[in-house]
């Protein structure tokens, strides 16, 4: 099955106006969450470390690191908006493949946008088609290939980068069978990495590598035309098994953005459900710390094996404590980056409520629910069922949440009214005449 | 085992003056060979379309593409410099792993130290320390890695260039430790690209990015400390099998680099002994075209499997023709790229002598082993019985061979007087204050 070339040429002869407005839609929420979190991270020391080693060596400023004030060449600047976008493991999730989607594939056309002007529909369209290119390629080695030990947003993602920007330069179906060969043989990222600043190098070295694979495309530099399938290619190499049907059944009609996921909150997805009832009940009833009496979560096995840490010392070990999570919803009313920074974990407050949080394990409970009792000083008790969390797929983050979010992670970032102006940026993307907008509305 | 700490230590420890005199001598054979596949490779389409496609990314001049005018950042340099060395798969082999070792080390520290002045006893040291890290890690994995469709010149060449980079750069064992991590969560290339433009871009983009990790982990970005044996590291993702003990014994006593060799001829290497017989008897009897009736050549099954073509038309299908290259090194005395271009193979001089030649398989000869008989026009026969082709580990190139190779792949490149002055640069590597004299003299 020659599903490299079923793949180019759908990625060459895909139109916008096939794409369904829903999907557009999706584009869009996803975009708008990837700038939050690159925008959010951009101050992290992997990104600072990066920056320090590699900016002696970048090319002209053709484009922006977003959230700094560096300009570098499109290629160094897909390379830092990729780590930094993946760098609080705060990004979306396609839950099929394990695959971060958008940090290989924005990251690497955003930078392209700013060197070669493109419109805003040009852009969310190469957007989609980069995301539907990773996914399904990553669908068709889940989960050999990531159980062996590859980090699938980094192998796959690649791709995503490659087919992205392969479309917006234009190119031709056997061209961009060359940028998947050339993006393919540099297919990488081991998951020893996680928990080390090289988790964040990956996406970020999918989609700079991904990106001048499409730019040695342009030049005629040959590849193999078959490196999914070939026995020394992709699938054969780095998997165990593939299912092939996977790349090419129901391509142009079914897309993998339709189930990107987004994370409310900025730790492991197991908490959400707790972090989630919480969150509620403060809202619904104005509740404070001092109202509480007892937090009481019952909760799948795994939230007690994960993140069952009660004295978290600093920031990231409070991702890691079910029950510094249950506090700071309930004080604050969100679990974003700033709820697990060094101060976050030993402010008095914090650590006072958390002592009042219990979790147990209730059978039969899926990871994705729980149930979250509390006693208030005057007895009364106030109950929440999450079925399932926020953030899931049957219970999607809303647009007002996706930019709560958004202001969040930008918070302290950038200004205030540079912020709202970024968000508006990114909803209209399909009415921008240069995509470019974004980039320069998310510069210090 | 914890091998890569105790590579770490080796590379941050070892001393120039622990290198054996015939371990150095070795290390300046293998830098005399690389330079000159670098410079003879520099006009190739393939480098000409990588520099179109990236050089608009490139930072400040910081670094010859040897044999061309173009200057480039250190890290676009390694890349391209990488793709000449081994366009022509002219460069050398550590025949026990079937790395071409000194691509991506040589490629990336030259260029480093354009940027960073090093003296000629520390570069000759870093290079090879750089191809013992490469060969040893590449041992540990062979057969295995290989077979399954890793290029392993690429997959163990980022290693190799991050040791040599980082041995360079002063890096502690922690550093270097992580300049391992950042590498080796790069390893990648698939041998699908084999016969592409890709395959010349292994050893480019190893040391392009053995060298990135090098510089991200002076500025201390943080990786595994155990890439190399950790359960979702280098040898258990991408190998079947290994054997650790391959990286650490011995290490300070015997050197990779001292097995190393050098091809004499710019073809497959089951060819060599044929035209190392037809070479000496042209040398021995000062034979001519003319002279002779017909040659005929006794060799191993391989030879007519895989270079039985009669009758090539291009350049490239003249590398797979025993016929062509027996009748090129009966004219001109040897087996050049020059002796591989399109108008060679359709030189009539060339085409007469070449139907002259006949290839029988005998039985009992080994793969580096031929005899040849030709029939003067006289009715006299010449016989020479090859034992070991030249360019074996039992027949080593001398040092006048290497500077002959070295002529014929400079010829139309360099000016003649410039490339006497860099065959004498490159020997005298030991006396330079600064090694970037080997880079500057052979630019274009």
């Amino acid at each position: 099955m020659d599903v490299t070339r079923v793949l180019a040429e759908y990625v060459a002869e895909s139109r916008f106006v096939d794409l369904p407005e829903e999907v557009r839609r999706e584009g869009a929420r996803s975009l708008l969450n990837w700038v939050g979190c690159a925008v959010g991270g951009s101050r992290h020391d992997t990104v600072d470390r990066a920056i320090a080693a590699l900016r002696p060596f970048s090319g002209a400023a053709q484009a922006s690191v977003l959230g700094r004030s560096e300009r570098l060449d499109i290629l160094h600047a897909a390379l830092m908006n990729g780590i930094s976008s993946h760098v609080f493991d705060f990004d979306d999730t396609h839950l099929q493949t394990l695959i971060h989607p958008s940090g290989p594939v924005a990251s690497a056309i955003l930078a392209l946008a700013e060197y070669r002007p493109v419109s805003g529909p040009e852009f969310v369209h190469a957007f989609i088609l980069g995301v539907e290119v990773e996914c399904r390629i990553g669908a068709a080695v889940f989960p050999a290939h990531y159980d062996v030990g590859w980090h699938i947003t980094g192998t796959a993602g690649v791709f995503g980068a490659a087919a992205a920007a392969g479309k917006l330069l234009g190119l031709d179906p056997q061209q961009i069978a060359w940028a998947f060969g050339i993006a393919g043989t540099q297919s990488s990222g081991f998951r020893e990495m996680f928990g080390t600043m090289c988790k964040s190098f990956h996406p970020g070295r999918a989609a700079q590598n991904g990106l001048t694979a499409a730019c040695l495309a342009q030049q005629n530099f040959t590849s193999s035309e078959r490196v999914l399938e070939a026995p020394r290619g992709f699938a054969q190499v780095m998997s165990a098994s593939h299912d092939f049907s996977r790349i090419a059944e129901g391509l142009g009609q079914s897309f993998a953005i339709a189930l990107n996921s987004y994370k409310p909150y900025a730790c492991g997805l197991v908490i959400h459900p707790a972090i989630d009832g919480c969150v509620q009940l403060r809202n619904e009833y104005g509740l404070k710390a001092a109202d509480i009496e007892r937090i009481e979560l019952r909760v799948h096995p795994l939230v007690l094996e994960l993140t069952g840490k009660t004295a978290p010392q600093v920031g990231l070990e409070g991702k890691f404590s079910v029950y510094h999570s249950a506090a700071v919803a309930i004080i604050y009313g969100r679990a974003g980056e700033h709820e697990y920074s060094d101060d976050c974990v030993l402010d008095p407050q914090v650590i006072a409520l958390r002592s009042k949080v219990e979790a147990v394990v209730q059978s039969g409970i899926r990871k994705d629910e729980a149930v979250i009792a509390i006693t208030l000083a005057d007895r009364r008790i106030l109950e929440k069922h999450i079925r399932h969390a926020i953030g899931s797929i049957e219970r999607p983050m809303s647009d007002a949440d996706l930019e709560a979010k958004f202001r969040g992670l930008a918070e302290g970032v950038l200004p205030p009214d540079q912020v709202e102006r970024l968000i508006e940026t990114c909803w209209n993307i399909e009415a921008l005449q240069d995509a470019a907008e974004i980039a320069r509305g998310a510069q210090a």
